[in-house]
């Protein structure tokens, strides 16, 4: 077993297999066609390849827009006509179909069945279960949780979580795989809602709700505060390492140390928020407040536009 | 009562006084100057000018690194040797002491005392409440919470929050000065714990606390998370906007509609963790293993200079 991590296709992988070619599925193959990987794509919507050229075009002069040397070309995307196409040919693949169970358990074991058995297949899940989405294949053991942030093209992060049937090696190989790309994986040791990331965004935006619903401050001065001040810090480093660099000459030993108890005791003052009608109307009436007339899309743009400018400004200091 | 707004010096206030020179105090002149404003600086410890004029050359060497245009001189300096010289010929009054409340009462009240009647002053309190500070106050009306983001020459954000005497048209006044002088105020409408932005930074920490706690995932794992994944958007957009665009067209009233359930589940899943020893334990070692033997002082330096080009890029997209 010692080398079973050599067993799996990893940081070598030129060719990856896309199963799902939405939103999703899209914004990770603009991101691996501009690592210079070669991508076999499919998808069973009708039509499906027209819409994928037409995303990949404003995707890919993002990612350009961010990393100067990144290839804009499509001529390594293969836009196959079967799902066994794309799975057979590839090196590592990625399935992004909808968030039905049923139906990823389906298309994993057709993934499975027609996949070289050293290669890994990630899910794009942010909701099931990787040992539920296994269960179907033949051989579950290279099955697992490869959960991107959105917009994937530009958020490096990606969470791999094993089921129960997961080698550790294919972990492994997922792991050196995105890192040989440039994302930014994590190990998820344990299979949990939400896995990681999401459990947080959670965790902040109950208190989020929670202050508006108490009326301590508007949605427009919640956003705000974070934009303006954590949020600064935390494209940065993360909360942990923060409560270090917040400690004093002791650190984090000292922060537990003084203000352990004093956190312990704001964690119970923190609120327990129902989203009812009267507060859904606060949010949905507050957020159009502070959009000030500009459009979901033109937002979004901006948002998007800024993350590339972030990006380029950070670049210097990953790792 | 319509016209109370302009019975306080705002956006206008060319003189600042500030009450206490340590860290956030002296981050507070440096600030303050290098946007052009005079300050009158006072603290009750031996040495103080020495340690101050130390802090002030990095702090405004940051200051022209985020804008060109910054003033880096000290000329505008006042180093006075009483309380009430720093208050008396202030149009806006900061004070810094410990977060202690007699201390804070009594300084607040000598202020009070010496301040002309139209001047607000404003405590960088993070943990006291206004009603409470407030209370030995001749003139309590103008008297408010203004609490800065650490490092304060750096982050925008100032919380002001009202005490129960305190007047609305204080803290109005109080927005409009922050905003003339570049920083991004929010008005908090209830005291509460934490006021608005840590009680998000404690829901945040406490299950990113449980994750480590479970065994979900490393402290370097969950530091990476947030990072690299929701960290970077929330530089750019604060949680309510963020729904908004991730809920397809119909934007936030869409999300609430379709996912409002599902996150009030997830909510219920979140964690209750304690801070045990063991769990204690395996923050200060996984903290440890992120830092890779880099000191505090490098890490926090790595921090600054990343939020300065941070704040460069960012600059086109206030508003």
């Amino acid at each position: 077993m010692a080398d079973r991590n050599e067993t799996y296709r990893g940081a070598d992988a030129a060719v990856v297999g896309i199963v799902g070619t939405g939103l999703i599925g899209a914004a990770w193959t603009a991101y691996f066609l501009s690592r210079g990987l070669a991508v076999r794509a499919w998808d069973p919507a009708p039509g499906w390849e027209g819409r994928l050229e037409g995303f990949l075009g404003p995707a890919m002069a993002d990612l350009a827009a961010v990393d100067p040397e990144a290839i804009t070309g499509t001529e390594r995307l293969a836009l196959c006509c079967t799902l066994e196409e794309a799975a057979g040919g590839a090196d590592y693949i990625q399935e992004n179909a909808p968030e039905k169970l049923p139906l990823k358990q389906d298309l994993l074991a057709r993934i499975d069945a027609a996949a070289p058995a050293d290669v890994v297949i990630g899910s794009s899940t942010s909701s099931l279960r990787a040992t539920d989405m296994q269960a179907m294949c033949a051989n579950p053991a290279r099955v697992l949780v490869a959960h991107p942030f959105n917009p994937p093209h530009l958020l490096p992060l990606v969470e791999l979580v094993r089921g129960e049937k997961t080698d550790e090696a294919a972990q492994a190989a997922a792991a050196a795989f995105f890192e040989a790309v440039g994302k930014a994986p994590i190990r998820v040791r344990k299979e949990a809602t939400g896995h990681v990331a999401n459990r947080m965004t959670a965790a902040l935006w109950r208190e989020a709700v929670n202050i508006v619903a108490e009326g301590i401050a508007s949605v427009e001065d919640v956003d705000k505060a974070i934009r303006y001040g954590p949020g600064l810090r935390w494209a940065i480093d993360g909360p942990h390492m923060l409560y270090h660099l917040g400690g004093g000459a002791g650190g984090i030993a000292q922060y537990l140390e003084h203000f352990g108890p004093s956190q312990e005791r704001r964690w119970k003052e923190l609120g327990d928020p129902k989203l009812t009608d009267a507060v859904k109307k606060a949010l949905v009436e507050g957020v159009a407040a502070e959009a000030r007339g500009r459009s979901i899309d033109a937002l979004a743009r901006r948002r998007d536009d800024a993350l590339i400018d972030l990006l380029r400004a950070l670049a210097k200091y990953e790792g």
